[in-house]
């Protein structure tokens, strides 16, 4: 049956270094029973997880599908310095690319499935130069990959809705024409009416019934005052668990005293937290933000696009990148970046139901490692990932 | 004869994409010429670089190939918080590592060599402790892979040399007893009298005309007045060319007028620097250095050890983790960091005819990649290293 299945010879995580090599069933698409050489039920497929660490699969909370040029010829880095130079540079090119969105897309959520990530969020811009073109490249990829990972679409006004007229209309045909969630960006900073941008975005979610998540790069109290926005709508409309921030920079660019005001309005109002494990900007307050209960994820941003040359669609290297760049060395703490990016993301996404153990919804990733910490460090090709009970990708490579 | 060997098929760095391939023929150790569908001169061997870039090979400029734990089972990090805490943790563990030194050091500089980097600084740590036991087993590692790479050892008080009595007569022993440098720890921070430090580091230096490198990480004014006393005694002994600072974090913790002056000095006495791209120390300004013609190289540091479970012996893997950190997307600007981990480390370590032109040693390194930058994005395994003309290692394994 769909989501049987029995994966031979695995350490299941969390449970440390040592721990003895277990089978784990899987039935119907859960976790149903772990332990030492189970009896396969008849007709239920075998796989070998030759000793590897069992994780819960990844959640990449943070993607740009729309724009990847992963798997095409490299192509050297065009634009200048800033937010805006970006965006344009993305728009002078991105409709001369060899592939259309639909085959990129697809191509590079292949790539992340390959790498043991099996829900993923990713935004697609939608402007007036584009209309919903981007947006339908990315559905078409989760259509095609729609046995092997949960994905959700955020509708993401990349180039603004205010300095993009016409762009609060389109967010709103995104909605219907399969979007998820509905994205902002940087409402003060970048389009210039925090209040405007945001009364929009918050309006299309409540009319739609959708979740919001945010782009806000602004740092600093420019940044707090957006948070505080954010979380005045969520109560206000009671989106509560509804609500991303990504990147959320204020968060580490704010004194003491008023990151931790951020912290508990964001735990109070149950708004999740994404990053992507910048290079040059500060890390978030990682530790802080779980303590208080904010859902936190991990996603790969743009990946090898018009944007940046970084991102290779594999979310244990870009866990592998959370930790270096927060200087952590414990194993308890490089495991706190696993769980961010495991099922810390996938709570971002809604998904709860996500984890290692029975009755667990059975999303799992199987990586070489004498531990944890060393599967991080190693960055080996996943053994197995398995969505819904149903083993989608094997040494590394995305099963037809 | 050895030193001789015609590469096929190969796009020469720098030069850019899309740069027709090209075969590059060396003789006796040297690259004696470069071209299209080159004949191989009788008896002349010929390899296969599968059209991949050409770079000269890597330099790992930091190592600490005594503590390096790689290819043993993963070991849990134990250290508590602080300099003082991580030297107490590798003392209470070296000794019952399954391997003992020679065999880990020589393991993890194979892995090094497979992985393109042909010339290496490593320190072993001296002390009264353990006397000159490291040092040993680094000069083993170096002597079984003679052929495959050049390897200069330091010999490095770990522990201190004020606070560690009788390690300056062990500095000199090491010296004696083949290490090429004589190294240093923060003179001041950690062994608390810069002046009476340096005074015996120098004092050794110059009565066996050895190099020096010194570990500074002591941070702002007091690294700096630190960088100023170990200039003055490279003036005082004529040294210059012969002295590097490693970490030397007073670079990016000072204002800029300070760094300015710091930066004339280095350049002025000729002082090198050597960084491993740290992930929560700021980053060295790494333009500023290489404008004002400061030779400046990349380093692993410890790997998978005692101190940090991080370090994979790849320097392409460390090439990537500097651009990263440094928040490079330009290519010209990941082609810098390439230089840095290339020919910028041999520079520190005294090789100065090292890269890809007619008359250079033949020190090259073969990697898939449509460019330079896409090589350093995509980390793949090398298609070939070559050491002074001769074959070392192919597709990420090393020759016997
Ligand atoms: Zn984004
Ligand atoms: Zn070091």
């Amino acid at each position: 049956m769909t989501g049987d299945l029995l994966i031979r010879s695995v350490r299941p995580w969390p449970s440390g270094l040592g721990t003895a090599e277990v089978d784990v069933l899987c039935l119907a698409g859960r976790v149903a029973s772990a332990g030492p050489d189970l009896e396969a039920p008849r007709g239920v497929a075998e796989v070998d997880g030759k000793g590897g660490v069992l994780l819960p699969s990844f959640t990449d909370a943070h993607a740009h599908l729309d724009s990847t040029r992963l798997g095409l010829p490299f192509r050297p880095h065009t634009a200048g310095v800033g937010l805006a130079e970006l965006i344009d540079n993305d728009r002078r090119n991105w409709r001369s690319a060899e592939q259309d969105v639909a085959a990129r897309a697809t191509y590079t959520l292949g790539r992340t499935i390959a790498a043991g990530a099996t829900f993923v969020r990713s935004h697609a811009q939608v402007d007036v130069d584009s209309g919903l073109e981007r947006l339908e490249g990315v559905l078409a990829a989760k259509e095609a990959h729609a046995g092997r990972a949960s994905v959700q679409v955020v509708a993401f006004p990349q180039c603004g809705i205010l300095r993009d007229k016409g762009t609060a209309e389109l967010l709103e045909a995104a909605l219907l024409a399969g979007a998820d969630l509905v994205g902002g960006l940087d409402p003060a900073g970048y389009d210039r009416d925090p209040v405007k941008h945001l009364d929009i975005v918050f309006g299309l979610a409540d009319k739609h019934q959708r979740g919001v998540d945010v782009h806000l790069h602004d740092a600093g109290s420019l940044g707090a005052f957006q948070v505080e926005l954010i979380c005045e709508r969520v109560a206000a409309l009671d989106m509560r668990g509804d609500v991303t921030i990504s990147h959320c920079f204020a968060l580490s660019t704010v004194e003491e005293d008023r990151r931790r005001q951020l912290v508990d309005m964001l735990a109070e109002n149950d708004v999740a937290v994404t990053t992507v494990a910048p290079g040059v900007r500060e890390p978030l307050p990682l530790r802080q933000l779980r303590w208080e209960g904010v859902r936190l994820g991990l996603g790969q941003d743009g990946m090898r696009d018009y944007w940046s040359p970084y991102g290779t669609a594999d979310m244990l290297d870009r866990t592998w990148q959370l930790a270096y760049r927060n200087g952590f060395r414990d194993d308890s703490l490089v495991e706190m970046c696993v769980d961010i990016a495991t099922r810390g993301g996938a709570s971002v996404l809604g998904e709860t139901g996500h984890g290692v153990t029975e009755g667990a919804q059975a999303d799992l990733v199987v990586v070489p490692g004498d531990s944890v910490t060393a599967a991080v460090m190693d960055r080996a090709p996943r053994t197995l990932v398995v969505h819904q009970g149903v083993l989608v990708a094997a040494d590394g490579e995305l099963l037809p």
